[in-house]
C-alpha cells in the first residue's frame, strides 16, 4: 500500500441495506473544500464552519437535480478520527444516493479510500499506535462482553503502555551497556551484571506471560475451539445442529482477520465457542483414509475442548477403538476431553452396559477417572461442583443429538469449563497472531542476551541482541514498521474504517 | 399503532454489518436527558449543548466498564427530523456495542421505536405531510435515477402542493355554494353555474391525468412489468438468466412496500424492468392445467411488455397454437408484444422457414405487421428507428437464450420501448396505490357533482359531493387520517426511519 497522505479520501462508513441513513466519510487536506464543491449550505460554506458542528445542506447533480438533502458533521484537524480535516455526510440510506454522492466527491478531486485507510491515517498522524489501530477492527468484530472488553482495552492503549514500559527499560539498559563500550579501555562496568540479569529475567517473564495469554486471548476473541471427534455417522453434524438449535439465528460465521476458514460459533452464557468440524475418525469399512485421519488429529491438537462422540448402538470393538484413538491424541495437560454417549433414545441397555464398562476401563487404564453424568443432575448442579472434580476426571455424558436429550447439560458443561474467560481480570491478554510472533522473537533475543552474559560474551554483542529485542517490541506498536507490514495490517480492515 | 408522542424512542438508524460506524437515533421530549444518563461528556451535559453541534462522549456499563467512545449529534426541537429534541449516537459498528447502548437507553427510560415511528412523528409534528412521509420510504428504496427523481420530488412536496391547490379551489367552490344555501330563500346564485362547471371539468381532468400517470409512475418505481410467456421448456428461465447475466450482482429482489411477491428486477440503460415469471402456457402433453393457464393469462394482463417465447425446434402446430394463445390475450392498445424465436443455435433452417411463415401469417391475420429483426442490425440501429415502426408492428427477434445470441439486441429493444421513462419531465407522477385509490374516489365524487348540477340537483347535495371529493384529496396528504390509516402506512417502514 503506497501511502499518499496528501490525497483526500472518501468511503461509506455504514453498510448499505434497508436502514434509515447512510454515512459517507471524507478525510484529507482538501476535505472541507471538496465538501463545499458537492454540498451547498444556506448557512455558508462548510470550510468556514467550526469543528464539531453540523450543517444542513443540499447535494445536487451537475444538471441541477437535487440528489439528497444531507447533514454534514464537520471535524477540523487535529480533532478528528484521522487527525485530518474530515466531514461525515449523513444522507438517506439509498444505494443510488450513496453512489451518486461518491461520484460527485470523486469529481470534486477526492478518491475512494482503501480498506482501513482512515485508521491508517489516524496511526500515521499519531492519533493511535499500531496495536491500538489493530484493536479498532477487533472492537468492531467483538460479539460478546469478554471479547469487547479485551479489544477495547487494547484500543485504548493498555497493552501498548506495558510494551512501552518494557521497551524503555531495555533502552536504558542498552544505553548503559553502550556507554560502557565507549569507556571499554578503562574497564568500567556501568551496568551492574547482577542487576542487569535480574531485569532481563523480569522482562523475559513478562514477555512469556504475554505469549501464554494468547491461548486465553485468542479463545475470547475467536471463540474457544471445540473439536467434535468420532467415527463416521455417529451424529457429529446432528450434535452441532442441536447445539446451535434455536440460537441459529444469532450464530454468525465470523470471518476472523487471522483465520482463513469459516466455522460455526455459538455464544453459551456469554462465552464464545468455535466448533471445529472433523472428518470421521475411522471408517466403519476399516478403510483408513490416512490424510483425513491426519487432518482430524491436527484439529484435535488445535482444540481446547475435545468432544468424543460414541455411538452406543455400535459394537464394543468399534467404540473401544474410537475411545483409544481419542485418548491417545488428547493432551490432558492443556486440553479437556468429554465423552458423549450418543443415541440414548435407542440404546439397548444390556448391550450398552458392556460397552460403557469397556469405555470406562480404557479411560481408567490411562490413569484418568471416568464419571458417568446423570443428565438430570447436571442441569441443576452448580459449575463449582463440576470444577471440583479435578483435571484427571473425564466426564461421560449420555445424550441424544437427535431428540435433544442431554444437550442442555452439555451446554452447561461446556460453559462451566471456561468460567475463567468471564473473570473480570485487568491482566493484559494478547489476541493478535502478529503480536505473539513479535513477542516470541523478543523472548528469543532476550534469552540470547542472558546466555551471552552467562558465557562472558563481549558487551557489544549482548547490546546488539538487546537492540533486536527492542526492535521486536517496537514493531508491535509500530515504532518500527515498513510499508509492507502496514499494508498487511490495514488491508484486512473494512472499507470506510 | 397507538400514538404515544410523549415517549422518548430509540432505534438503530444504520444497518448492522461490517461497516465502520453505527448510528443510533433517539427522539422525544426526554431525548437529551436520556442521552445524559447514558453518555458522559467532558465538555458538560448534552442537555446543555446547542443544536447542530457534536459532542464526544463515553458510554459505560453499570459496572463502570467502558462500552464505547461515541460522537453525539444534538438536535433541538423544532430543528430536527422529527421536530422533537433528538440525538444521533455514532458508535463503532459492532452489534454487541449497539445492543449494549440500546439496553442502556432503555434503562434510562426510552423505548424501542416502532418501524417508521421517527417519520410518523415528523408527520404528526407538521414537518411533512403524509404524502411526503410516504415518499421518504420511496427515496430510500429508489435504485435508479428516474425512481429517485420521482420519489424525491414527492418527498419535497411537489405532489402535495398540486393537491393543496385543487383542494383549496374546491373549498372555495363549496363555501360559495353553502353561502348560497344560507340565502336560498332569496334565490341568489353566488356560484356562477357555468364557471363552476368549467372549474369542475378542469379539476376532474387534472385528477384523471394524475390517475393515468400511475402506470408510468409505478413502472418507474417498481419496474416496467415484463411477462415472459411460452410453452413449457421453451427456455423461459434460461432467458431470464441470460438477461440478468453478468448484472446478477446488481440485481436485487426488491421487497416493494405495496407488493407481496418478490420478482427479479434488472436495470437496462437506467430503466428498471420487473420480470414476471409465468407458468408454461400449454403443456406439450396437452393436459391443460386450467388454474396455471388462468394465472398466466392474469399475469399477461398485468404486464406492459409481453415476451412470447417460441421454441423453433418444435413442430408447426405447437408454435402456431402458442402464438395464437398469446395474440388473443395481449391488449395491443396498452401492451407491447415481442415474439422471441429461441434456440437459433440449433435451428433447422428448412423446417423453420415454414414455422416462421406460419407465425407471420398468424400475426398478420390479427391486422398487425410482423417484422423479423436481423440481430446484427438492431444493436447498431437507433431507438428512434425502432419507434418509428408504429404500434401495430410486432417484432420477431431470433435469439439463443442458451448461447446468449440476440440477448443484447433484446435488451436494446426493451429499453427502446421505454425511453419515455427517461424523459426529464416535471410532470407529477403518482407512484402509490393508496394515492391512486383516493384520486379515483375523488374523481367519482366530482363526476357525481357534475351530473347533479346537470340534472338540477339541489345545491346542498352537490355541496355534499364536493365535500366528499375534498375529503379524498385531503386523505392523501393526511389532512384527514385515522390511526388505522397511519398504522398501515408506517408499519411498512424500516426500523429507525
Amino acid at each position: 500500500m503506497y501511502i499518499r497522505n496528501e490525497d483526500t479520501i472518501y468511503a461509506p462508513a455504514t453498510v448499505l441495506g434497508t436502514g434509515a441513513i447512510s454515512v459517507i466519510r471524507v478525510s484529507g487536506p482538501e476535505a472541507l473544500a471538496v465538501a463545499d464543491k458537492v454540498i451547498s449550505c444556506n448557512r455558508g460554506p462548510i470550510s468556514e464552519a467550526e469543528g464539531y458542528t453540523i450543517r444542513f445542506g443540499t447535494v445536487s447533480a451537475p444538471d441541477g437535480h437535487i440528489i439528497d438533502e444531507v447533514l454534514v458533521s464537520i471535524f477540523r484537524a487535529p480533532r478528528s478520527y484521522t487527525g485530518e480535516n474530515s466531514v461525515e455526510i449523513s444522507c438517506h440510506a439509498s444505494s443510488f444516493i450513496v453512489s451518486e454522492i461518491m461520484s460527485l466527491l470523486h469529481a470534486a478531486g477526492a478518491r475512494a479510500a482503501e480498506p482501513g485507510e482512515f485508521t491508517q491515517r489516524a496511526y500515521l498522524n499519531g492519533k493511535m499506535d499500531l496495536a491500538q489501530a489493530e484493536a479498532v477492527a477487533d472492537v468492531i468484530a467483538s460479539q460478546n462482553a469478554a471479547a469487547h472488553r479485551v479489544a477495547f482495552k487494547q484500543m485504548k492503549g493498555g497493552f501498548s503502555s506495558e510494551l512501552r514500559q518494557m521497551r524503555s527499560e531495555l533502552l536504558e539498559l542498552v544505553s548503559l551497556m553502550e556507554l560502557e563500550l565507549d569507556f571499554s579501555e578503562e574497564e568500567v562496568e556501568f551496568a551492574d551484571r547482577t542487576r542487569l540479569d535480574s531485569l532481563l529475567v523480569a522482562i523475559t517473564d513478562h514477555v512469556s506471560r504475554l505469549i501464554d495469554s494468547f491461548r486465553l486471548g485468542n479463545a475470547i476473541k475467536n471463540g474457544v475451539p471445540v473439536a467434535i471427534v468420532g467415527a463416521t455417522n455417529t451424529g457429529k453434524s446432528t450434535l452441532l445442529n442441536a447445539l446451535l438449535g434455536e440460537d441459529r439465528a444469532i450464530v454468525s460465521d465470523v470471518h476472523g482477520t487471522t483465520r482463513d476458514t469459516i466455522e460455526e460459533t455459538l455464544n453459551i452464557d456469554g462465552i464464545l465457542f468455535r466448533f471445529i468440524d472433523t472428518a470421521g475418525l475411522r471408517e466403519t469399512s476399516e478403510v483408513v483414509e490416512q490424510i483425513g485421519i491426519k487432518r482430524t488429529f491436527k484439529k484435535i491438537s488445535e482444540a481446547s475442548i475435545v468432544l468424543g462422540m460414541m455411538d452406543l448402538t455400535r459394537d464394543i470393538e468399534t467404540t473401544g477403538q474410537t475411545v483409544s484413538d481419542i485418548l491417545n491424541k488428547v493432551d490432558f495437560g492443556s486440553q479437556k476431553l468429554m465423552i458423549l454417549l450418543n443415541k440414548m433414545d435407542i440404546w439397548n441397555v444390556n448391550k450398552n452396559v458392556k460397552i460403557l464398562n469397556n469405555i470406562v476401563s480404557l479411560v481408567e487404564n490411562k490413569g484418568l477417572n471416568a464419571n458417568i453424568i446423570n443428565t438430570e443432575e447436571i442441569i441443576v448442579s452448580s459449575s463449582d461442583a463440576l470444577q471440583d472434580s479435578g483435571d484427571n476426571l473425564i466426564n461421560l455424558l449420555p445424550i441424544s443429538a437427535k431428540t435433544g436429550s442431554g444437550i442442555q447439560a452439555l451446554r452447561s458443561l461446556l460453559a462451566s469449563t471456561q468460567r475463567d474467560l468471564l473473570t473480570d481480570s485487568d491482566t493484559t491478554l494478547v489476541t493478535n497472531q502478529r503480536h505473539v510472533q513479535a513477542l516470541t522473537d523478543t523472548r528469543t533475543s532476550l534469552l540470547r542476551v542472558r546466555e551471552g552474559l552467562a558465557s562472558a560474551l563481549p558487551t557489544d554483542l549482548a547490546a546488539q541482541d538487546i537492540r533486536e529485542a527492542i526492535y521486536h517490541i517496537g514493531s508491535i506498536v509500530g515504532e518500527i514498521s515498513t510499508d509492507e507490514v502496514l499494508g498487511n495490517i490495514f488491508k484486512n480492515f473494512c472499507i470506510g474504517k
